[in-house]
């Protein structure tokens, strides 16, 4: 299906806050098949939020509107489409339920919330979650969805309902369509470019690079139609693929490079510890953002200062002194000794210069070390990245959770 | 005056990339005194290119467009704008004699970037750079702003070219025009909404609210005009938001959290030290995004699991066994070990249930304690937050550092 998005808030158009759930909508929703015809960022003016609404309605298959319904003045969505579809406001009852069982006891006046219980004629509420809904319309046959503005309201929303809906509504014709996303890490745009030159010249095979940060999604499309069945050229083109980008291939649509680690830790029943230096508590952070990561992480040291590095890590201070802080001797330690200390069998370490000061012509800002312990043995590597100081942070954690996927995928 | 901004590229429709482009313009231009009536993402599609184009130019005072300017096939927007405006492809001498020299001696070929130098009719070229120019047509007495997609190359073109151009032409009648934005924590956003609403009410005044994940960013812009000076208006407002709001703003701006708080540490010559379980590293992730962290911060300790509170951080078992890992006893522990530990003078503790899984009746998911040491006195406080699994960890990463701040401020 073809569809429309349009993303409503002064913050927005003003520039404050950058617009993540547009493009993450058009990801997922690309992703899922679909064909987005335009995104548009406007303020909270009823008259352009009706008349975007209506052209949008008039010309592609479904509509997303995010933003606006919350409970303030300047939130001004459903008072728009009140008034541009032609559907008075009116009272939702489980809404208005909802708002006041949350209030109950928290001497809070139900007044001031009182207006996101009112939706336009024929919204039907999508969530019965205990956060803010969002609902549907469907206006001259055309789906139309409403969703908080609130980027991770708006996601869960969209994955859970919309996408559900969306799959329902879709005619039987598009059912030709098959879509994979494959994420890698460790090769270039160009290369993985160069080893799928040949796929990118098959009839109904569409080949699309994405960089994001260090990685590379790639995403391969087969497009069949009612003579042409997608099933065997799409599993053709999955192995071309996999067999061209073998192990740079970590996962495929949603996974990330931490969920991936994640499971092989707890396949091979080992917990992970980490002693970070340069990226001050990022690879645990990625780590734990994960559920169920309690599992297969122990935690460990964020070794910021040098003094923290002997206090806690038992680093010698003639190692420190005699080699710097970052170096592989440091790294290699930093994971050992982590690892004896707290009985770990596996270990991760990175110690670098993220920047912008602090680099030097022998150790230029992106000089990285990452150390790793494993099963009795310790390596180190050194890494040059390049960016500013959050991207040199990136790489570096990115980097340290693949030495780990390598090593147990290698087991 | 007022605009729209119109990305173009299939890359930004399918939601791989994502437009900063346009959010760094529509800032850029907000602070600089115009407005943004709409933005637009569309793919590379000429007629609706042009449609968008043709509306924009009807409806604002300028109007900017990146993207689809390259000399790949994809692009398409010359090609767009000399159909949908009715003038002619026209070969730039200036640009191919550009492209001839950059490619003497390469051997590549002239004739693929050729294409780089048919502008439509009366483009006039913005830059005598040596990278990609942006070029400005005036269209029915409308400017027209067209830039490369590349961010980096339209940033460059924004500022030295667009913003200057467009302060020439600006009436004077809009040099009346005073911003800033407060940044919040603490307090919901329909709290902030009452405390202000008498702002609301005045002439001339406009508030917006932005909630940002935990924290809420409240924006004051004073528009006078040539009788009415917005100055005193603007230290009015600012005096009433900063009384109505107190030590909930912690910064203007681009402040972040992060930031302040290492400002203060600092100030007052303090390294902090911090002792993570629920939140996995991300307080110390946040705190070491921002350059120049080594001053204020030692490091501390990532104590995910109960061994590692017990072998890093001196905990008791018997505290453990007796409150369980999520209680205000192990909190305070956490801080004090750790400052005991490295002899820091001031460290803060997190320990909680980030869900999804974890949750008891008596501790449900978002069940967070932190703890607080500072100059020998160590404190817990409990909460209980909302949200998803990220949600929580971040308002309580969000917390904690505001508890440092708070504690600072009141020195």
């Amino acid at each position: 299906m073809i569809g429309e998005i349009i993303a409503i808030g002064d913050e927005l158009t003003s520039g404050r806050i950058a617009n993540t759930t547009s493009a993450f909508a058009a990801r997922e929703l690309f992703a899922a098949g679909h064909e987005i015809y335009a995104m548009h960022t406007i303020g909270d003016t009823p008259d352009l939020i009706g008349e975007a609404l209506k052209r949008a309605i008039s010309r592609v298959d479904f509509v997303i509107v995010t933003g606006g319904l919350g409970s303030t003045s300047d939130d001004l969505t459903n008072e728009a489409v009140a008034e541009a579809l032609d559907r008075p406001p009116t009272l939702n009852e489980e809404i208005l339920e909802k708002i006041r069982s949350q209030l109950q006891g928290t001497g809070k006046k139900q007044s001031a919330l009182e207006k996101l219980a009112w939706l336009p004629e024929g919204a039907e509420v999508l969530n019965a979650g205990e956060r803010m809904a969002g609902y549907m319309l469907v206006h001259e046959s055309t789906p139309v969805f409403f969703l908080p503005g609130v980027p991770a309201q708006a996601r869960i929303l969209l994955i859970d309902y919309v996408l559900p809906r969306l799959l329902n509504w879709q005619d039987s014709n598009n059912n030709h369509f098959r879509l994979r996303v494959y994420r890698t890490i460790g090769l270039p745009e160009y290369e993985i470019n160069r080893r799928l030159s040949g796929l990118e010249q098959q009839d109904h095979v569409t080949i699309g690079y994405y960089p994001v940060n260090s990685e590379v999604h790639v995403s391969l499309t087969v497009a069949g139609n009612s003579e042409i069945n997608p099933d065997p050229l799409f599993r053709e083109a999955d192995h071309h693929i996999r067999q061209a980008l073998g192990a740079h291939i970590y996962g495929t649509g949603q996974d990330t490079l931490a969920l991936v680690v994640g499971k092989l830790l707890q396949k091979n029943n080992l917990q992970l510890s980490v002693a970070e230096s340069c990226t001050g508590g990022l690879i645990g952070s990625m780590i734990t953002g994960v559920p169920g990561s309690s599992n297969w992480f122990a935690g460990g040291v964020i070794a910021y200062s040098n003094h923290l590095k002997e206090v806690l890590l038992n680093i010698d201070h003639d190692l420190l002194a005699g080699h710097g802080a970052v170096s592989g001797p440091v790294a290699r330690a930093m994971a050992a000794r982590l690892a004896d200390r707290i009985g770990s069998r596996i270990s991760i370490s990175v110690t670098g210069i993220a920047g912008p000061d602090g680099g030097t012509e022998k150790k230029p800002v992106g000089t990285v070390y990452i150390g790793f312990f494993f099963n009795n043995k310790v390596q180190d590597t050194l890494y040059h990245f390049k960016g500013n100081r959050k991207e040199i942070q990136a790489l570096t954690a990115q980097t340290a959770l693949d030495t780990v996927r390598r090593a147990l995928l290698a087991l």
